[in-house]
């Protein structure tokens, strides 16, 4: 009988076995493992407001973007300093309290604390990544927006430090700490810088 | 006889091909990711001592135990101050170092290291989460017990602190970097504040 | 004919319902997710270049390797301190901007800003961590390569702050943000450090 039908069906209505089924289901289970939809979002969180630290989650959301992850940075607490049309003017690195930034001579921090040394530091900060063809924080803003990064702003921390929609360059959306972590629940990379 | 016998059979007995295998397959992972437990799990890591780093991990957490998610926050290092007994007077934020932290006035570092800088700074954040209704640390706390967030301190640094249990809040679990790793790698949501 | 075939037949080449298959499938899609590649991988970032901050990147990958998983730390900015062959003493901690930092008596910031007070704290830290016998920064650094752990410097960062392969000790691999971020969007534990 099996001598009979096989020739003249076609594979696919063939009797399947259990050991068949078990066998189609390992093979779309590690395909679906290789397309898991986790891996291909992206969810950053940027805290800080310092020139240093605006560079990190720009850096890695346009990588991931441009690996063709969705991707999205919550801006929040004085991580919203990025995002401000000021940012320029914000953005500062101050080397008290951070001795591991490098500098040209060891500075204790009573000198340090001088007036006028916060902002020799954010030029020389500025200096050493335009001399190395890093892109500047408003280029990668720019670079961000255009690969379609998803810059947030969370609306609670705005409030509390007095910013309105209209301080903030264009591009950015508003939102909140809920709708943030609805998207990083679906997403294998989830930082918070 | 098959003639005969099909009309009279549920669908369900019909005799299946590879390809109606692997729709099947395809709606069943689908529903898995849907369902993908990883996406229920938050495991935070707070390790600053300050007073508003420890806002993020406590909003964070409350809003991922919200959504119903199964959230831990692991308290290490300067984290620790966030639930010991005396948080209200260990929780300080100091303005020296910080060049992103909004102030009324700017203020050059030799000044903010000024003695009383530091409460003045504090007693500003406080009254201005206050004043835009942002919990209390004490409150996210309570919130995070009463919604179901695991409060777990790291025996490891709480001993190289000089720190005993009964120096935290009620509530707090006690446990190692290696409990935190086993339900970390179970969670979509890993961050480290 | 089904009635002669299938009582000399092995069960597992029994005709299976829909309902059958989608048992099957269900079973081996828990198992999948048990087995789930990401939960056995963790892609850590360490960004920061003080005494204290070295701690948590590594604890946290030997641990997560300890575990069995697959686990790169990613060293960028002020981390590329932590590999330095000179890392004994590039590594201080700073008691200045960080209130957390538990000091036998207060001292208010402008008395922890005079020279002197940096090696001070890092001297008090290193010996608090001794005296409960956590392992040293070169200790675990050893610990971490010998269990696997692959230690990643940033190329980018390593131009601008103008370090060569030369600088950083042995067993370092070079690389950059797109080939971490390859292996972070397939790991569940993904931190900034």
């Amino acid at each position: 009988m099996l001598h009979d039908a096989e020739p003249t069906t076609k594979p696919t209505t063939l009797k399947l076995t259990e050991d068949d089924v078990r066998r189609i289901v390992r093979e779309e289970v590690e395909l679906a493992f290789k397309r898991d939809p986790a891996a291909r979002r992206a969810s950053i969180i940027a805290s800080k407001g310092t020139l240093d630290w605006a560079y990190p989650p720009l850096i890695l959301a346009t990588t991931a973007a441009a690996a063709g992850m969705d991707t999205s940075i919550f801006f929040t607490f004085y991580g919203l300093n990025i995002i401000h049309k000021d940012s320029a003017r914000k953005l500062k690195v101050d080397p008290v309290g951070n001795p591991a930034m490098p500098m040209p001579v060891p500075i204790p921090d009573i000198v340090s604390a001088m007036p006028g040394m916060v902002p020799l530091a954010s030029r020389m900060m500025r200096s050493r990544f335009a001399t190395h063809n890093v892109a500047t924080i408003a280029e990668l803003l720019d670079a961000a927006r255009d690969i379609g990064v998803r810059l947030i702003a969370c609306q609670m921390t705005m409030e509390v430090f007095g910013y309105s929609e209209a301080d903030f360059i264009g591009g950015v959306e508003f939102g909140g700490a809920a709708a943030f972590m609805s998207q990083a629940r679906r997403s294998h990379v989830t930082m918070f810088i």
